[in-house]
């Protein structure tokens, strides 16, 4: 079967990440075009993908015929507008998180796939394909260990850059335990709460963190997270799991043991980039096969929709200090 | 110097334990008196000490001349008419936490010992001399790491005797947590709240386990405990320290690695016994060398007076469900 | 550019294994014949690559115009009558270990190549790949912790088959060992000596096993090797640095901790399958990439020589119980 | 009971060490005298055992009627000279390892207390009561894993003084082995056999080390030793243990992990003064016990007899480069 031709929407950082990913370690695709306003960065992504036509909009790329699916990696305030002619164009979509930046507009992609009568977009919450992750899940589903009761999420960052405000806490960093708790549990969030730890002065300013985030699930699940995004020392996302017999653990760093300097210590990542590199490629090779059986394999613009609504909670949780209940429309036939 | 004459009061399962331990492993001491009203459990412990006299209250073996020092390891309601005499005889004493079951009765207790001029009592709560928690007291001091910014305390029983209350889940267990905290933080408890998390249906009739319970310092760090008492799978207390620019974490199990059937493994402790063996080792012989030196070399009466109003706010807090700030009074001059 | 057309020659365990491997996870190949006498195999073969050409034998393949490169996966006594047709034909070829059976031979296809002007054989010590090996490698090579010393090997596997022999410690297992001290220690293995442990009861008749291997480099690291192939608990292949500094360690188990049952535990590996599975891909990959750029990137067939007058110096070291000096002709000037 | 009153000879590194020991944590025994030629070692170690004598040799503190046992902490070289006059006296002795440094000496002493009818000597194998050792004996005598089939070791200084001779590597550091792995397979060392790994230049001049020892039980366990007396980054004694269906490894460091810098690091120990702290106090203590019950509680005289021969063994191998087999006396029957 010939590869599928792939655009990437966005040649920034995530961006040019993917393409590089596809061209040298994905199975079955290839990327056709790049949509990318910005010639210097369209240019550079070029190089990775010799085969590519670079369009400065999709509409151009869509009209090319050179496009059979399409992967958006753009900031989260301009996926809308290539989600829906997109979804018009009848194409498969892989959407970087999140699915658009609040749950009205989420809802109303939602609207759009479900007229155009199929599924079409997979939302790229890529810790669903983590080693780690998905043996949790394998524990919790089993049952060995018991009920689950509870969940203690560490999620660190050395440092972020400058443009990083205290709202992205909740809507681009926690907005990923939002998704992962839901997977672990199969239940969805229920209510936020969030709780200051003491500030670290070695925070940009303008940021209050680190801070404690508590999502409860309907299931009656209780998550504690730990946002952290200055912890300097390295990159981390770890999760404790509370059963009823038994504890289980992801996410502690592995690799060489090194006995120097009076420690046995081993190397923790520095950056998401290795930490969910094993995720990333095996979330789009999954997605590959997928849109050539004509489905998706993985979290749905439901899913999405969902984060989304949760991430309004959370944020009003941040805003007031309250413990905020999420509110969701309820769930569509369509995504059964 | 000759050896210090003890009486231990109360010779049920924490008492029998401290008399071993004197007879066996604690240099400069000796047991020269049990107070037991029970007459069966009271020779049980005679075995274990035989230069020890039996004596069914304190009164009596106060009068008897053979004790320079007090060791209280009844249950915590029955402490007050113990010190007091104790105190009012001058003679120094270790009480095993809590001081007294509430703010009132321990204050009235402070007041007797500052009456009396002189600092006899010492509380035993005994992770204070854990070799882990002074390590990590000793890097919060070091400043090594930046500040402190949160902690994540794990506490966890594989059962609890029928005898075990909801209430107990607060006063007799997250109590060691409150000195905890504030022994690493050096600052006290602002507030509790506590928070439910999904029960464990493994748990007891009436026990609403495992629990979260939010512990925030004067000094702005927030802690929390998870307080399990029917995990199953082992006894752990664990604490990881959020620093600006690093983490630390005490209590993983260490020992002997076995690999076998699939998988490499090192035992848990099952019990408090095992876990805490070296620190209630150290605690008393520590104690014995200050009684000595007639001083104390631990938490003091004010210590015990200040987690057992942390605990009154603690209780509260799992009975609303709300953050209840605790209320102290002043520190006398006497505790410096 | 469009994908390299593979023979797999053998669709054995491991030749079924690197056919599902090069159509489903690397980029750039397909398999496009398949060589195998026995047409049951050859028929489950050809289910995971449907564009694959059936051949009985490799001089039917080659005569096809089908094959652009050869994969050897047969064992080791069948290589060299494919070795030698497809240098003949010029094509690039991924060899499975041993190259062959023993240096004469191995010597024989060194000639081979050379005569044929261009270095076509790349052989498969796929440890060479594994991100252990190479970062132990990287550390020795920058001197962090001074000159290497010693290592220490374990190589340990649940069980063999009952068709594995005493001879095959050494030929088919401890060569893996043969090639990666070198690969680490960039020295030829000077003499192997070969001790034996307790014989383990449950080991399959005949065999004498585990057994303790010093290979002895060049350079003078002294490499001992524990060979275990009937340990039970799983399949675990571990090396020790000893550096002047400081001490390394690679290939212990990492993955999820469970607490259950009284302990913390690890899942191990239980098949090199799972243990080495990305090794096995990195490696095809950048053969892959190697021979589109008319290279090879890996262990040529001077390599297998190496390994081969190694292991027959190993196997005199097992049967006579002495020290035996390996005897190497000079490195030919066409291998750099 | 009273304490027992203990004559310490030697008041050098070692010997000062176990004065404070006995004064400070061992219960039922004090120093009564302190038997050192040198009066300024003797005067500072006066000052920790306020209830001490100072003798300058054996036989006057020997007539004072101030000693009811003897712990020597001498050199090896000076030990039977104090253990004779000590036997004849009838004391119980705590002899620090080796009983004397050769088999020769060794087998008078053995003779001496056989003459007095009566077991007096335990010698200071102290590893015999680390808990490491102790749980993996255990392992060993339950089955629970098979058969033992061998042992790696792993014997690791940061440095060593200038007074450190190549001998020593045997006599004074591998003896410790020669012991311990008697003790853990309960059956003597048959034969000695040792390999130079690479040279670290940063040994002392003189020093050829590190080296691998292999030590052959006639049980037929092999051990290897690798004994590494300048690896810089820490004090490190492990054990791994090779049984038929799994492997068990003991002396990894325990103790507060540390993420920080880009790693997650446990701190090692850098002298055996530490790491086998807790392993000497339990020795010592359960040496008071058994003397007040008229008995030893650890090795024998004749456990040091067979460390002395095998140690000969040790160095003959070092000296000659081939295995050498021990050869022993019969052991007599006053030794069971």
């Amino acid at each position: 079967m010939s590869d599928l031709k792939v655009a990437v929407v966005g040649a920034g950082l995530m961006g040019a990440d993917h393409i590089i990913r596809i061209e040298n370690r994905i199975v079955g695709a290839t990327v056709s075009a790049i949509v990318e306003p910005d010639e210097g960065r369209a240019k550079a992504a070029m190089a990775e993908a010799p085969g590519a036509t670079w369009f400065p909009n999709i509409e151009a790329a869509l009209a090319s015929g050179l496009v059979e699916a399409v992967l958006i990696a753009t900031p989260g305030q301009f996926h809308e507008p290539v989600l829906l002619p997109a979804i018009a164009a009848g194409l498969p979509i892989l959407c970087e998180k999140p699915l658009t930046p609040d749950a009205k507009s989420s809802m109303e992609v939602v609207q759009a796939e479900i007229a155009g009568g199929k599924q079409l977009i997979q939302v790229g919450f890529m810790r669903r394909f983590d080693a780690g992750y998905m043996q949790l899940r394998q524990l919790i589903e089993s049952g060995e260990q018991g009920e689950l009761l509870g969940l203690h999420c560490a999620h660190r960052n050395p440092s972020v850059p400058d443009s990083y405000n205290n709202d992205m806490l909740v809507y681009d960093s926690i907005v990923h335990e939002i998704d992962a708790v839901r997977f672990l549990t199969d239940s969805p969030i229920r209510s936020v709460e969030i709780k200051q730890m003491k500030r670290n002065s070695l925070s940009p300013e303008g940021l209050m963190e680190p801070i404690l985030a508590l999502l409860e699930t309907e299931s009656g699940v209780l998550a504690t997270v730990e946002m952290n995004v200055s912890v300097q020392f390295g990159y981390q996302v770890k999760t404790e799991a509370v059963f009823q017999k038994g504890i289980a653990e992801i996410g502690r760093t592995a690799g060489m043991n090194l006995f120097a300097g009076g420690a046995i210590s081993t190397a923790e990542h520095m950056s998401f980039k290795t930490r969910f590199a094993d995720a990333y490629d095996s979330q789009i090779q999954r997605w590959v096969k997928a849109v050539k059986r004509g489905t998706i394999d993985g979290p749905s613009a439901w899913d999405g929709y969902l984060a989304a609504a949760a991430v309004e909670a959370g944020l009003a949780a941040l805003h007031s200090g309250n413990k905020v209940v999420a509110s969701y429309e309820s769930k569509p036939a369509f995504y059964k």
